[in-house]
Protein backbone atom coordinates (compact mmCIF):
# COMPACT_ATOMS: atom_id res chain seq x y z
CA UNK A 1 0.00 0.00 0.00
CA UNK A 2 0.82 3.70 -0.70
CA UNK A 3 0.54 5.40 2.83
CA UNK A 4 1.17 9.25 3.85
CA UNK A 5 1.82 10.73 6.82
CA UNK A 6 0.87 13.51 8.65
CA UNK A 7 3.11 13.89 11.87
CA UNK A 8 6.31 12.71 12.70
CA UNK A 9 6.17 12.16 16.55
CA UNK A 10 6.61 9.19 18.25
CA UNK A 11 3.45 6.83 16.74
CA UNK A 12 4.70 8.10 13.23
CA UNK A 13 7.78 6.86 14.33
CA UNK A 14 7.30 3.25 15.06
CA UNK A 15 4.36 2.96 12.63
CA UNK A 16 5.87 4.15 9.74
CA UNK A 17 8.97 1.90 9.90
CA UNK A 18 7.25 -1.24 10.96
CA UNK A 19 4.76 -0.76 7.75
CA UNK A 20 7.81 0.10 5.52
CA UNK A 21 9.12 -3.29 6.87
CA UNK A 22 5.83 -5.17 6.33
CA UNK A 23 6.35 -4.29 2.51
CA UNK A 24 4.36 -0.71 2.00
CA UNK A 25 5.78 2.22 0.40
CA UNK A 26 5.65 5.33 2.75
CA UNK A 27 5.42 8.54 0.12
CA UNK A 28 5.32 11.50 2.17
CA UNK A 29 5.84 12.33 5.53
CA UNK A 30 4.16 16.08 6.62
CA UNK A 31 4.47 17.47 10.17
CA UNK A 32 4.57 21.28 11.35
CA UNK A 33 8.27 20.76 12.34
CA UNK A 34 10.29 19.91 9.17
CA UNK A 35 12.95 18.58 11.21
CA UNK A 36 10.78 16.02 12.59
CA UNK A 37 9.44 14.67 8.93
CA UNK A 38 13.02 14.71 7.87
CA UNK A 39 14.71 12.70 11.25
CA UNK A 40 12.02 10.42 10.42
CA UNK A 41 12.27 9.76 6.59
CA UNK A 42 15.80 9.34 7.12
CA UNK A 43 14.90 6.03 8.69
CA UNK A 44 13.02 4.93 5.81
CA UNK A 45 13.78 4.23 2.34
CA UNK A 46 11.87 6.05 -0.59
CA UNK A 47 10.30 8.72 1.27
CA UNK A 48 9.99 12.81 0.69
CA UNK A 49 8.68 15.41 3.32
CA UNK A 50 5.74 17.63 2.51
CA UNK A 51 6.15 20.83 3.51
CA UNK A 52 2.74 21.95 3.49
CA UNK A 53 0.10 18.88 4.32
CA UNK A 54 -1.16 19.16 0.33
CA UNK A 55 -1.56 15.60 -0.60
CA UNK A 56 -4.36 16.52 -3.90
CA UNK A 57 -1.26 15.16 -6.16
CA UNK A 58 0.29 12.91 -3.99
CA UNK A 59 -0.28 9.09 -4.95
CA UNK A 60 -0.82 7.75 -1.30
CA UNK A 61 -4.17 5.44 -1.17
CA UNK A 62 -4.05 5.91 2.89
CA UNK A 63 -3.38 8.95 5.04
CA UNK A 64 -2.75 8.45 8.69
CA UNK A 65 -3.15 11.37 10.75
CA UNK A 66 -0.45 10.68 13.69
CA UNK A 67 -1.03 13.89 15.76
CA UNK A 68 -2.07 15.21 19.17
CA UNK A 69 -5.63 14.89 19.35
CA UNK A 70 -5.61 18.97 20.18
CA UNK A 71 -3.82 19.19 16.72
CA UNK A 72 -6.34 17.75 14.77
CA UNK A 73 -9.14 20.10 14.19
CA UNK A 74 -6.24 22.48 12.78
CA UNK A 75 -4.39 20.08 10.56
CA UNK A 76 -7.92 19.17 8.85
CA UNK A 77 -8.28 22.69 8.22
CA UNK A 78 -5.23 22.45 6.12
CA UNK A 79 -5.70 19.30 4.85
CA UNK A 80 -5.64 18.54 0.85
CA UNK A 81 -6.70 15.05 0.02
CA UNK A 82 -6.44 12.61 -2.91
CA UNK A 83 -9.15 11.74 -4.76
CA UNK A 84 -10.19 8.02 -3.26
CA UNK A 85 -7.86 7.74 -0.27
CA UNK A 86 -8.80 6.45 3.09
CA UNK A 87 -8.08 8.73 6.01
CA UNK A 88 -7.24 7.83 9.41
CA UNK A 89 -6.86 8.65 12.53
CA UNK A 90 -4.35 6.88 15.39
CA UNK A 91 -6.36 8.26 18.34
CA UNK A 92 -7.66 6.56 21.25
CA UNK A 93 -9.77 9.16 22.80
CA UNK A 94 -10.75 11.15 19.26
CA UNK A 95 -14.39 9.19 17.66
CA UNK A 96 -14.98 7.96 13.80
CA UNK A 97 -17.35 10.60 13.81
CA UNK A 98 -15.67 13.38 14.70
CA UNK A 99 -12.99 12.73 12.05
CA UNK A 100 -15.93 12.10 9.23
CA UNK A 101 -17.28 15.47 10.47
CA UNK A 102 -13.78 17.00 9.66
CA UNK A 103 -13.99 15.59 6.10
CA UNK A 104 -17.12 17.26 5.78
CA UNK A 105 -16.53 20.36 6.91
CA UNK A 106 -13.00 21.22 5.72
CA UNK A 107 -12.29 19.02 2.78
CA UNK A 108 -13.28 19.29 -0.79
CA UNK A 109 -13.30 15.63 -1.98
CA UNK A 110 -14.86 12.98 0.32
CA UNK A 111 -12.94 9.88 2.41
CA UNK A 112 -13.25 7.32 3.78
CA UNK A 113 -12.50 7.32 7.23
CA UNK A 114 -11.21 5.17 9.77
CA UNK A 115 -9.29 4.68 13.18
CA UNK A 116 -5.97 2.80 13.71
CA UNK A 117 -5.54 3.01 16.94
CA UNK A 118 -2.47 1.32 18.82
CA UNK A 119 -3.00 0.48 22.36
CA UNK A 120 0.28 1.44 23.33
CA UNK A 121 2.76 4.05 24.18
CA UNK A 122 5.31 4.68 22.69
CA UNK A 123 8.76 6.59 23.12
CA UNK A 124 11.31 7.34 20.23
CA UNK A 125 14.26 5.93 21.24
CA UNK A 126 12.57 2.65 22.97
CA UNK A 127 12.10 0.17 20.18
CA UNK A 128 8.54 -1.55 20.78
CA UNK A 129 7.78 -5.11 19.51
CA UNK A 130 4.81 -3.92 17.73
CA UNK A 131 3.78 -7.69 17.02
CA UNK A 132 2.16 -7.55 20.80
CA UNK A 133 0.54 -4.31 20.55
CA UNK A 134 -2.81 -4.86 19.93
CA UNK A 135 -3.98 -2.43 17.07
CA UNK A 136 -7.78 -1.32 17.43
CA UNK A 137 -9.78 -1.10 14.14
CA UNK A 138 -12.65 1.20 13.41
CA UNK A 139 -13.81 2.02 9.69
CA UNK A 140 -16.79 3.94 7.78
CA UNK A 141 -17.53 1.28 5.39
CA UNK A 142 -16.91 -2.44 5.27
CA UNK A 143 -14.44 -2.16 2.86
CA UNK A 144 -12.26 0.16 4.14
CA UNK A 145 -12.34 -1.80 7.42
CA UNK A 146 -11.37 -4.95 5.39
CA UNK A 147 -8.42 -2.95 4.03
CA UNK A 148 -7.58 -1.92 7.40
CA UNK A 149 -7.49 -5.20 9.09
CA UNK A 150 -5.51 -6.75 6.60
CA UNK A 151 -3.19 -3.22 6.96
CA UNK A 152 -2.63 -3.89 10.95
CA UNK A 153 -2.44 -7.88 10.64
CA UNK A 154 0.42 -6.87 8.81
CA UNK A 155 2.11 -5.15 11.51
CA UNK A 156 0.61 -6.94 15.03
CA UNK A 157 -1.00 -10.55 16.06
CA UNK A 158 -3.40 -8.68 18.12
CA UNK A 159 -6.12 -6.69 15.75
CA UNK A 160 -9.23 -6.08 17.44
CA UNK A 161 -12.70 -4.12 15.69
CA UNK A 162 -13.38 -1.05 18.58
CA UNK A 163 -15.96 0.99 17.90
CA UNK A 164 -15.70 4.84 19.37
CA UNK A 165 -17.97 3.72 22.67
CA UNK A 166 -15.76 0.45 23.03
CA UNK A 167 -12.79 2.88 22.93
CA UNK A 168 -13.57 5.58 24.96
CA UNK A 169 -14.60 2.68 27.66
CA UNK A 170 -11.06 1.07 27.12
CA UNK A 171 -9.84 4.55 27.66
CA UNK A 172 -11.34 5.37 30.72
CA UNK A 173 -9.65 1.61 31.85
CA UNK A 174 -6.34 2.95 30.69
CA UNK A 175 -6.23 5.69 33.00
CA UNK A 176 -7.38 3.78 36.12
CA UNK A 177 -4.36 1.12 35.01
CA UNK A 178 -1.72 3.36 33.46
CA UNK A 179 -1.78 7.36 34.03
CA UNK A 180 -3.22 6.76 37.90
CA UNK A 181 -0.91 4.00 38.95
CA UNK A 182 1.84 5.92 37.49
CA UNK A 183 0.49 8.66 40.29
CA UNK A 184 0.86 6.31 43.06
CA UNK A 185 4.65 5.37 42.15
CA UNK A 186 5.51 9.39 42.10
CA UNK A 187 3.13 9.38 45.78
CA UNK A 188 5.30 6.57 46.94
CA UNK A 189 8.89 7.72 45.67
CA UNK A 190 7.52 11.21 47.47
CA UNK A 191 6.57 9.14 50.53
CA UNK A 192 10.41 7.95 50.75
CA UNK A 193 12.47 11.02 49.30
CA UNK A 194 10.76 12.84 52.14
CA UNK A 195 12.79 10.20 54.48
CA UNK A 196 15.92 9.59 52.41
CA UNK A 197 14.73 6.51 51.22
CA UNK A 198 15.69 4.77 48.09
CA UNK A 199 12.83 4.07 45.79
CA UNK A 200 14.56 1.76 44.07
CA UNK A 201 14.28 -0.41 47.19
CA UNK A 202 10.82 -0.67 46.05
CA UNK A 203 11.34 -1.43 42.14
CA UNK A 204 11.45 -5.31 42.41
CA UNK A 205 8.56 -5.86 44.72
CA UNK A 206 6.78 -3.60 42.21
CA UNK A 207 8.06 -5.33 39.22
CA UNK A 208 6.51 -8.73 40.61
CA UNK A 209 3.47 -7.06 42.09
CA UNK A 210 2.59 -6.26 38.32
CA UNK A 211 4.09 -9.38 37.04
CA UNK A 212 1.78 -11.64 39.11
CA UNK A 213 -1.57 -9.20 38.42
CA UNK A 214 -0.78 -9.65 34.61
CA UNK A 215 -0.63 -13.37 35.26
CA UNK A 216 -3.37 -13.90 37.54
CA UNK A 217 -7.08 -14.62 36.06
CA UNK A 218 -7.99 -11.78 37.56
CA UNK A 219 -5.57 -9.27 39.71
CA UNK A 220 -8.15 -8.78 42.88
CA UNK A 221 -7.12 -12.77 42.88
CA UNK A 222 -4.03 -11.81 43.72
CA UNK A 223 -4.87 -8.45 46.48
CA UNK A 224 -2.70 -8.10 49.19
CA UNK A 225 -2.24 -5.63 51.72
CA UNK A 226 -3.83 -4.50 54.74
CA UNK A 227 -6.75 -3.47 53.48
CA UNK A 228 -7.43 -6.96 51.57
CA UNK A 229 -6.68 -8.15 55.11
CA UNK A 230 -8.82 -5.53 57.20
CA UNK A 231 -5.96 -5.01 59.52
CA UNK A 232 -7.46 -2.02 60.80
CA UNK A 233 -4.28 -1.30 63.45
CA UNK A 234 -1.91 -1.13 60.57
CA UNK A 235 -4.74 1.29 58.88
CA UNK A 236 -4.67 3.38 61.56
CA UNK A 237 -0.86 3.92 61.71
CA UNK A 238 -0.64 4.44 58.61
CA UNK A 239 -3.71 7.22 58.33
CA UNK A 240 -1.31 8.99 61.35
CA UNK A 241 1.59 8.85 59.30
CA UNK A 242 0.01 10.85 56.66
CA UNK A 243 -1.18 13.57 58.50
CA UNK A 244 1.54 15.12 57.02
CA UNK A 245 0.18 14.46 53.65
CA UNK A 246 -3.35 15.52 54.06
CA UNK A 247 -4.51 14.51 50.08
CA UNK A 248 -2.78 11.35 49.99
CA UNK A 249 -4.19 10.25 53.32
CA UNK A 250 -7.74 11.31 51.58
CA UNK A 251 -6.43 8.98 48.95
CA UNK A 252 -5.00 6.15 50.90
CA UNK A 253 -8.16 5.77 52.75
CA UNK A 254 -10.20 6.20 49.94
CA UNK A 255 -8.57 3.04 47.98
CA UNK A 256 -8.45 1.11 51.20
CA UNK A 257 -12.45 1.37 52.28
CA UNK A 258 -12.83 0.58 48.00
CA UNK A 259 -10.34 -2.38 48.41
CA UNK A 260 -11.97 -3.71 51.68
CA UNK A 261 -16.02 -3.63 49.77
CA UNK A 262 -14.73 -6.36 47.03
CA UNK B 1 25.62 -20.86 59.86
CA UNK B 2 23.58 -23.84 61.73
CA UNK B 3 19.30 -22.21 61.04
CA UNK B 4 15.98 -23.12 62.12
CA UNK B 5 13.04 -22.26 60.48
CA UNK B 6 9.66 -21.18 62.40
CA UNK B 7 6.87 -21.42 59.45
CA UNK B 8 7.23 -23.04 56.20
CA UNK B 9 5.31 -20.76 54.35
CA UNK B 10 6.04 -19.26 51.32
CA UNK B 11 8.73 -16.89 52.50
CA UNK B 12 10.43 -19.86 54.44
CA UNK B 13 10.25 -21.77 50.99
CA UNK B 14 12.54 -19.16 49.11
CA UNK B 15 14.77 -18.16 52.22
CA UNK B 16 15.56 -21.63 53.41
CA UNK B 17 16.34 -23.35 49.76
CA UNK B 18 18.39 -20.05 49.09
CA UNK B 19 20.71 -20.38 53.06
CA UNK B 20 21.12 -23.79 52.20
CA UNK B 21 22.22 -23.28 48.91
CA UNK B 22 24.88 -20.62 49.59
CA UNK B 23 26.70 -23.15 52.23
CA UNK B 24 24.48 -23.37 55.55
CA UNK B 25 22.68 -25.74 56.80
CA UNK B 26 18.86 -25.59 57.77
CA UNK B 27 18.78 -27.63 60.99
CA UNK B 28 15.16 -28.00 61.71
CA UNK B 29 11.86 -26.73 60.17
CA UNK B 30 8.56 -26.04 62.64
CA UNK B 31 5.20 -25.45 61.18
CA UNK B 32 1.64 -25.79 62.57
CA UNK B 33 0.75 -27.37 59.62
CA UNK B 34 3.72 -30.24 59.22
CA UNK B 35 2.91 -30.72 55.84
CA UNK B 36 4.26 -27.72 54.67
CA UNK B 37 7.17 -28.26 56.91
CA UNK B 38 7.73 -31.69 55.28
CA UNK B 39 7.68 -30.35 51.99
CA UNK B 40 9.84 -27.58 52.64
CA UNK B 41 12.55 -30.19 54.12
CA UNK B 42 11.78 -32.42 50.95
CA UNK B 43 13.80 -29.82 49.36
CA UNK B 44 16.50 -29.76 51.43
CA UNK B 45 19.57 -31.59 52.20
CA UNK B 46 19.99 -32.34 55.93
CA UNK B 47 16.62 -31.25 57.96
CA UNK B 48 14.32 -32.51 60.27
CA UNK B 49 10.77 -31.38 60.47
CA UNK B 50 10.64 -30.03 64.17
CA UNK B 51 7.27 -31.34 65.75
CA UNK B 52 6.89 -28.70 68.62
CA UNK B 53 8.52 -25.30 68.64
CA UNK B 54 10.93 -26.12 71.07
CA UNK B 55 14.39 -25.29 70.40
CA UNK B 56 16.05 -26.22 73.66
CA UNK B 57 18.28 -29.01 72.70
CA UNK B 58 18.54 -27.32 68.87
CA UNK B 59 22.37 -26.74 67.64
CA UNK B 60 20.79 -23.85 66.02
CA UNK B 61 22.38 -20.45 65.91
CA UNK B 62 19.87 -18.70 64.26
CA UNK B 63 16.04 -19.04 64.12
CA UNK B 64 13.96 -17.22 61.93
CA UNK B 65 10.17 -16.53 62.25
CA UNK B 66 8.75 -16.65 59.19
CA UNK B 67 5.05 -16.30 59.96
CA UNK B 68 2.61 -14.05 59.34
CA UNK B 69 1.79 -10.95 61.96
CA UNK B 70 -0.97 -12.40 63.43
CA UNK B 71 0.46 -15.94 64.16
CA UNK B 72 3.84 -13.87 66.07
CA UNK B 73 2.19 -13.65 69.48
CA UNK B 74 0.97 -17.50 69.55
CA UNK B 75 3.95 -18.62 67.56
CA UNK B 76 6.11 -16.75 70.55
CA UNK B 77 4.29 -18.07 73.59
CA UNK B 78 5.01 -21.98 72.63
CA UNK B 79 8.79 -21.55 71.27
CA UNK B 80 11.68 -22.46 73.53
CA UNK B 81 15.08 -21.16 72.47
CA UNK B 82 18.82 -22.47 72.96
CA UNK B 83 20.98 -20.56 74.86
CA UNK B 84 22.62 -17.86 73.08
CA UNK B 85 20.41 -17.75 69.86
CA UNK B 86 19.52 -14.75 67.12
CA UNK B 87 16.02 -14.62 66.73
CA UNK B 88 14.71 -12.42 64.09
CA UNK B 89 11.27 -12.08 62.38
CA UNK B 90 10.97 -11.45 58.50
CA UNK B 91 8.05 -9.01 59.03
CA UNK B 92 8.22 -5.74 57.22
CA UNK B 93 5.71 -4.15 59.54
CA UNK B 94 6.73 -5.79 62.89
CA UNK B 95 9.06 -3.52 65.04
CA UNK B 96 11.97 -4.92 66.54
CA UNK B 97 10.79 -3.50 69.87
CA UNK B 98 7.73 -6.37 69.21
CA UNK B 99 9.94 -9.31 68.95
CA UNK B 100 12.52 -7.68 71.76
CA UNK B 101 9.24 -7.57 74.18
CA UNK B 102 7.44 -10.97 72.88
CA UNK B 103 11.33 -12.77 74.68
CA UNK B 104 11.28 -10.58 77.76
CA UNK B 105 7.67 -11.76 78.40
CA UNK B 106 7.67 -15.24 77.11
CA UNK B 107 11.46 -16.31 76.88
CA UNK B 108 13.12 -17.98 79.82
CA UNK B 109 16.49 -17.97 78.43
CA UNK B 110 17.58 -14.29 76.26
CA UNK B 111 18.63 -13.86 72.97
CA UNK B 112 19.81 -11.27 70.89
CA UNK B 113 16.83 -10.23 68.65
CA UNK B 114 17.03 -8.82 64.66
CA UNK B 115 14.74 -8.55 61.27
CA UNK B 116 15.60 -9.89 58.27
CA UNK B 117 12.78 -8.49 55.70
CA UNK B 118 13.12 -9.16 52.40
CA UNK B 119 11.41 -6.57 50.55
CA UNK B 120 9.63 -8.73 47.96
CA UNK B 121 6.17 -11.08 47.42
CA UNK B 122 6.68 -14.51 47.34
CA UNK B 123 5.04 -17.44 45.87
CA UNK B 124 5.61 -20.93 46.12
CA UNK B 125 6.15 -22.05 42.84
CA UNK B 126 7.06 -18.79 40.86
CA UNK B 127 11.48 -18.65 41.58
CA UNK B 128 12.67 -15.80 42.62
CA UNK B 129 16.13 -14.44 41.96
CA UNK B 130 17.20 -13.85 45.25
CA UNK B 131 20.47 -11.51 45.02
CA UNK B 132 17.97 -8.77 43.12
CA UNK B 133 15.97 -8.87 46.61
CA UNK B 134 16.67 -6.09 48.84
CA UNK B 135 17.16 -7.40 52.26
CA UNK B 136 16.13 -5.34 55.53
CA UNK B 137 18.36 -5.62 58.04
CA UNK B 138 17.95 -4.70 61.62
CA UNK B 139 19.49 -6.14 64.86
CA UNK B 140 19.77 -5.48 69.02
CA UNK B 141 23.07 -5.45 68.94
CA UNK B 142 26.25 -4.53 66.96
CA UNK B 143 27.40 -8.19 66.80
CA UNK B 144 23.88 -9.82 65.65
CA UNK B 145 23.56 -7.17 62.89
CA UNK B 146 27.13 -8.12 61.63
CA UNK B 147 26.49 -11.29 61.77
CA UNK B 148 22.84 -10.95 60.06
CA UNK B 149 24.40 -8.66 57.48
CA UNK B 150 27.10 -11.13 56.71
CA UNK B 151 24.42 -13.34 56.07
CA UNK B 152 22.11 -10.88 53.98
CA UNK B 153 25.37 -10.68 51.66
CA UNK B 154 25.12 -14.28 51.08
CA UNK B 155 22.07 -14.19 49.45
CA UNK B 156 21.52 -10.50 48.16
CA UNK B 157 23.59 -7.78 46.68
CA UNK B 158 21.20 -5.20 47.53
CA UNK B 159 21.80 -5.28 51.33
CA UNK B 160 19.96 -2.72 53.56
CA UNK B 161 20.64 -1.23 57.36
CA UNK B 162 16.85 -0.16 58.16
CA UNK B 163 15.47 1.00 61.33
CA UNK B 164 11.87 -0.38 61.90
CA UNK B 165 10.67 3.26 61.43
CA UNK B 166 12.23 3.26 58.07
CA UNK B 167 10.74 0.68 57.58
CA UNK B 168 6.85 1.51 58.22
CA UNK B 169 7.62 4.16 56.01
CA UNK B 170 8.38 1.47 53.54
CA UNK B 171 5.29 -0.16 54.11
CA UNK B 172 3.42 2.86 53.39
CA UNK B 173 5.07 3.38 50.07
CA UNK B 174 5.09 -0.41 49.41
CA UNK B 175 1.27 -0.07 50.08
CA UNK B 176 0.50 3.03 47.28
CA UNK B 177 3.00 1.66 44.54
CA UNK B 178 1.96 -2.28 44.84
CA UNK B 179 -1.38 -2.67 46.75
CA UNK B 180 -3.56 0.22 45.41
CA UNK B 181 -1.86 -0.53 42.15
CA UNK B 182 -2.93 -3.77 42.02
CA UNK B 183 -6.41 -2.74 43.26
CA UNK B 184 -6.45 -0.20 39.87
CA UNK B 185 -5.90 -2.99 37.92
CA UNK B 186 -8.99 -4.93 39.66
CA UNK B 187 -11.00 -1.41 38.96
CA UNK B 188 -10.08 -1.19 35.27
CA UNK B 189 -10.78 -4.94 34.76
CA UNK B 190 -13.72 -5.08 36.22
CA UNK B 191 -15.14 -1.37 33.52
CA UNK B 192 -13.90 -3.82 30.75
CA UNK B 193 -15.69 -7.03 31.87
CA UNK B 194 -18.88 -4.97 31.88
CA UNK B 195 -18.26 -4.15 28.26
CA UNK B 196 -17.47 -7.69 27.05
CA UNK B 197 -13.82 -6.09 26.48
CA UNK B 198 -10.84 -8.01 27.14
CA UNK B 199 -8.39 -7.10 30.22
CA UNK B 200 -5.45 -8.75 27.99
CA UNK B 201 -5.81 -6.00 25.26
CA UNK B 202 -4.25 -3.49 28.18
CA UNK B 203 -1.77 -5.16 29.56
CA UNK B 204 1.22 -4.57 26.43
CA UNK B 205 0.44 -0.68 27.74
CA UNK B 206 0.69 -1.45 31.46
CA UNK B 207 3.80 -3.26 31.20
CA UNK B 208 5.11 -0.60 29.43
CA UNK B 209 3.92 2.29 31.51
CA UNK B 210 5.33 -0.05 34.37
CA UNK B 211 8.47 -0.23 32.92
CA UNK B 212 8.77 3.51 32.01
CA UNK B 213 7.80 4.99 35.17
CA UNK B 214 10.49 2.29 36.44
CA UNK B 215 13.42 3.54 34.21
CA UNK B 216 12.77 7.09 34.75
CA UNK B 217 14.30 9.19 37.72
CA UNK B 218 11.34 9.73 39.06
CA UNK B 219 7.70 9.07 37.59
CA UNK B 220 6.18 11.65 38.04
CA UNK B 221 8.26 12.58 34.81
CA UNK B 222 6.57 10.08 32.63
CA UNK B 223 3.08 10.81 34.05
CA UNK B 224 0.37 11.09 31.20
CA UNK B 225 -3.25 11.19 30.64
CA UNK B 226 -6.13 13.97 31.01
CA UNK B 227 -5.41 15.13 33.94
CA UNK B 228 -1.57 15.64 33.07
CA UNK B 229 -3.36 17.20 29.93
CA UNK B 230 -5.44 18.96 32.28
CA UNK B 231 -8.15 18.04 29.40
CA UNK B 232 -11.58 19.03 30.87
CA UNK B 233 -13.34 17.94 28.26
CA UNK B 234 -11.79 14.09 28.79
CA UNK B 235 -12.36 14.60 32.51
CA UNK B 236 -16.03 15.42 31.97
CA UNK B 237 -16.67 12.87 29.50
CA UNK B 238 -15.22 9.93 31.79
CA UNK B 239 -16.68 11.12 34.43
CA UNK B 240 -19.98 11.17 33.29
CA UNK B 241 -19.64 7.34 32.12
CA UNK B 242 -18.25 6.92 35.85
CA UNK B 243 -22.02 7.96 37.30
CA UNK B 244 -22.73 3.99 37.18
CA UNK B 245 -19.83 3.09 39.94
CA UNK B 246 -20.21 6.22 42.23
CA UNK B 247 -17.49 4.83 44.46
CA UNK B 248 -14.96 4.91 41.37
CA UNK B 249 -16.25 8.30 40.16
CA UNK B 250 -15.26 9.53 43.61
CA UNK B 251 -11.40 7.94 42.77
CA UNK B 252 -11.58 9.09 39.58
CA UNK B 253 -11.97 12.64 40.07
CA UNK B 254 -9.67 12.00 43.74
CA UNK B 255 -6.80 10.83 41.83
CA UNK B 256 -6.98 13.41 38.99
CA UNK B 257 -6.95 16.06 41.31
CA UNK B 258 -4.31 14.95 42.75
CA UNK B 259 -2.24 14.63 39.39
CA UNK B 260 -3.41 17.87 38.82
CA UNK B 261 -2.18 19.96 41.90
CA UNK B 262 1.46 18.73 40.57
Amino acid sequence: MRISFVGAGNVAWHLAQALEHAGHHIVEVYSRDTRNARRLINKLYDTTVALHPDFAESSAELIILAVSDDALDDVMQRLVLPEECILVHTSGTKTLEELTRLVDIYSDVPAHTGVFYPLQTFSRDVPIELTEVPLCIEASDASTESTLIKLAQDLSNVVYLMNSEERAVMHIAAVFACNFTNHLFSISKRILDAEHLEFDLLKPLIRETVRKAMEAPDPTMVQTGPARRGDRQILERHLDYLERYPAWQGLYETLSESIMKK
